[in-house]
């Protein structure tokens, strides 16, 4: 596979993003913006911003709101509004459990950000690089439901760093117990969000929900596939979370115990050639490493890492010796590209690759 | 013992401070400005500074110098150059070694904040209430050495906040492990300390020799003592050590796993009941709380919690099951003031108090 | 006039606080407590927290919420459900209007902190060491409108750091023509206000309607009175209003030219010796020095000069030649408390002791 | 002039900087990594890092150093020890002086970044865009001082940015007087620079000598050329100047007088359509936009537009009535890019393409 195949004869898709005026939707908008398989065609949002142009409706976050997007009308986020074959929900979590479901029944294939599905038996819980076999479980998902499109979910932003930091090791050497404490940005709690009254010079020890969230979704992201069926891992997990004053890129301290110990170089050595399941090899978005190890000592840091490989890459260091457990170590990623639009996108184009979503 | 009682007869106390100018010298010269027993004397720096006016040679870095120490004129650092029977050392730990010595073989009591002395099995590492009782071992460090004086030293900013939340824990419950991630303010690392184009917006998930200073020092703090000597308690210490873009106040995530696993409710009892030891009430430095137990869902914060008890005060909250060890917890304190500076100028108190030093 | 004085026979006086949940509202509270002659008696929001207690439907910003206003409940906003004589304005201008009016009509003296009536000419905008002599218009303000009560407003924050350190200088050799350049707090936007995606490691150039407010109220701040009426100065202002991530304190660039050109050292001197108006010498909340020169190069700094004087105390510096007008100069001063509650509180201690409030 | 010729056949020019560890100098390298027409040959630095590698003595600040030059050996700043005709020079100014004018004296071209020599007659101060005409005065340069290489200088940064958002303002409507307010990022004070206990949650309303130079520099960039000899403008301007907490890019606020006053339309119709001088067109670090002007009410911000045109673009907005000049205005640059090394290198392939440099 190839960065220059095109999995559609060279036209491009269209796609629509659902809860497009938000933090996330903005974020997609941005990726998508010259996509060379994807085309926006279709925003939706709330009943409020509804009717109007979106650069009306939109207080635009990061950067410059594209040109192409700026005209285009806002419908509400429903079915039958949308044309497009293929989904990305950026809605919130309040909305988007029966949203999406709607969606995937009028035979959408919708791939969300939000938590709502995630951990549902026959959903997708997929990072592309790290476990692409959940995929297959789309196939019971419309045989048990009756859906003739699906929903696939991106992880937590969090988990998603910490899963793509650990799944080399994972594979190679079992993770039996996990401590994960994390430095969260404030990107990751959306706009407005985080007040900066709140955080300005100070750190909150505490997001809503976040730490169940995050112990769940690893055993997810880095169980198994068999029998047509997702497996949970059965690591046991416990998380600090943390928001701090930075504006993207979550930082996680990790100390690990294995199964079958390591030493620190075999350590080293697994993440450092660890370049994720071919599938995605080539994919638009799929950045050359998807994990990168440094050997600086005061490193990863999210100000100075957060953006390479566009955001897709996710940095890892501070391999070191646990006095507790097997190793201690320190990933950092970027929250909303891989750990939210980004990972969507990249899931759709796997999807598109393998051919288990085509163009109408 | 009660907050009126003035150990020396109402004469105030005269007291140096070695190591003056920088950032926690400049600390100690705030808190005794004013302070009932102790009077500011003598100021001491390097070859440097030396011979000139204080207020000369200073970059002051908080709020305003105070007016009397302006004009003090700043002597080198020798035993031959001050007459005070305390001094506090606040100096860089490259020099503190020998020159502490120094001090104490000329019958000075040294309150020191540098490590070099911390981990001597003669050398008390006290926070006054947690472990007073390791003051004892001062009669077996001047007997060893052939001292008349003495080195009292406090320990690292972070283990003390770790371990006035966790004394009383411990006490009661025995810890067995411990994981600890700290979010560590900027002005841990003194004056210049760290580069703002380091920090702003970041996360440096790295302090130089922090960890094993920190894994150590905190079975010294909650160590015991028998037979004349120091005993280290033989809980097992696992620590992430992180620089935040805070200016005051160490913030430390904790899993605690003990000999005896305490219900949720019944280590919030004994958070909250906890009052250290008796023999700091009412001594000058010593907060009416030394911890404060918050029910606060997103509490303690640095910027929001720090200055309680006048810097004094640790504050612990979000007291939860972990599930991996028995609990998790939050712990947060001024890491210049109760984390250095102020736990220096508490020991001396607490010696006075007791009879240990006397005026000379 | 002396410190302990107290105007009321030593009972305490009863006020209340009108938008008592909102970041200003606390405010008031925490300055409120412990005060001398006033305790607070009241507290009134809008329909949505009455009828529940004030701890349950306050989201304390700063500090801790003070126990004695826990438990009390929170009135809707309406004369009808004040008892208080006295009461401080802390309502949104969207509502505050009217409001205010009907209180003023009930015969409650209200103490505003809105933007709404402090233009009116018969409404005093008074900073008491500043222009205490706008007082004197309430006798018109009651007669022009029939009221027993009256509506006293204190100025725009940006415009109150700046005109007390330039009134000693306006008073001397009069303004003529004057340009501000600010750099505001996080807190100016009450709660929640700025996101933190707007303002982390950023500048915005911005203050939704701030310039024309300020160069407003500069001009009657400055302004005289005479005849029983307030005149308005006649200099010419012209403002710059950004955004800057800082907790608190309004930092002021200002160039300035006078009718009377005054040497860098004539100015100083007049800075220097200024106490305000001899009216407010021994208020609660007077200051000692209402304005503190500094001659450090790079001061005033908001972090570190907020809270001189309680934060009741203007910080002045850098007074030096303009090669354009005849002086540039810089002041900072803490915007939520001399620049809003604090000088509401202190404009109620100059009526309380001059006797133009009386309790009922 | 397009963007694909390439001045020198097709060969790279190999081209040293001077004072290459330092933040200025690791631009530079950032800037040179991949340029079409320039190959990074030489890193020269002080005694200190000189024949060690360059990965070895440089602590590198921004994202990763790149590969090409970590084994690059340091060679002493000294014109023996460098062959390229092309020198970029980040040397401080404490030592840029003398070393500069050795070699231009040994023949290389001196693109300077250091304040020195900025201000002498014969010496050109250049933004390619706005006033390429200084460079002419090279010649005389030559002659006067004997040399046959020159020292050509960008401007201090803030000066950059104000100098490219009044240019077309000023060719068209004369300025005549000037007010500069300025809010600077940190890394224009270098690295470490400015000490994070300085600057988080504050403002610093003094940057030494900058004040001065500001003012001066306006006066040269927006100077003309006549006879062979550059003019300096007669504008008067004053200046504030101020640091505050944002890692790139330095916002100014302007008032500004003109001989000719525009309205407000006039102006933005003349910051719309100004391109800059076309000898710049299709250079490669040249931006398609040298000045946007946006309409946002709330921009430019730094966080948010430091990067457009690979930070060599310069936005402006805010145009509006001032109440006591003409206009207020606000602009925002990169100041390490444009304001520093971007200039530097733009200034480089201007003298390339116009032939004033050529390859050895």
């Amino acid at each position: 596979m190839t960065p220059s195949r095109t999995p559609f004869g060279g036209k491009k898709w269209p796609v629509a993003v659902l809860g497009a005026t938000g933090a996330v939707g903005q974020t997609f908008i941005r990726l998508l913006e010259n996509h060379p398989w994807f085309e926006l065609a279709e925003v939706a949002a709330s009943e409020r911003s509804a009717g109007k142009k979106y650069g009306e409706v939109t207080r635009w976050i990061e950067g410059r709101m594209p040109d192409s997007v700026r005209d285009k009308n806002v419908v509400i986020v429903d079915p039958a509004n949308v044309t497009s074959p293929v989904v990305f929900s950026a809605m919130d979590s309040s909305v988007a459990g029966t949203l999406e479901e709607a969606f995937a029944k009028a035979g959408k294939f919708v791939l969300s950000n939000a938590k709502n599905h995630r951990m549902e038996p026959d959903v997708p819980l997929v990072i592309p690089e790290v476990n692409p076999g959940q995929l297959a479980v789309i196939a019971s998902q419309q045989r048990n439901r009756g859906w003739t499109g699906a929903i696939v979910t991106n992880a937590n932003c969090a988990a998603t760093v910490a899963a793509m930091a650990l799944a080399p090791l994972h594979e190679k050497f079992r993770i039996k117990r996990l401590f994960l404490a994390t430095m969260q940005a404030v990107s990751g709690a959306g706009y407005p969000g985080v007040a900066s009254l709140d955080i300005l010079g100070n750190v909150i020890p505490y997001i809503a929900d976040e730490e169940p969230k995050l112990e769940r979704e690893m055993c997810k992201l880095l169980g198994g596939f068999a029998n047509g069926e997702i497996t949970l891992s059965e690591m046991q997990v416990s998380s600090h979370t943390n928001r701090v004053p930075v504006e993207h890129g979550h930082t996680v301290c990790m100390s690990v115990e294995f199964h079958e110990r390591p030493s620190v170089q075999a350590a080293i050595d697994v993440l450092t050639a660890w370049r994720g399941s071919e599938d995605t090899h080539g994919l638009p978005s799929a950045p050359a490493m998807p994990l990168v190890y440094t050997d600086a000592p005061d490193r990863p840091q999210p100000r100075r890492d957060v953006n390479l490989g566009n955001g897709m890459t996710v940095t890892v260091g501070r391999v070191r010796e646990d006095p507790l457990f097997h190793l201690r170590l320190v990933a950092m990623g970027h929250n909303t590209i891989r750990g939210a639009a980004g990972g969507s996108v990249l899931n759709a184009e796997l999807l598109a690759a393998t051919g288990v979503i085509r163009p109408a």
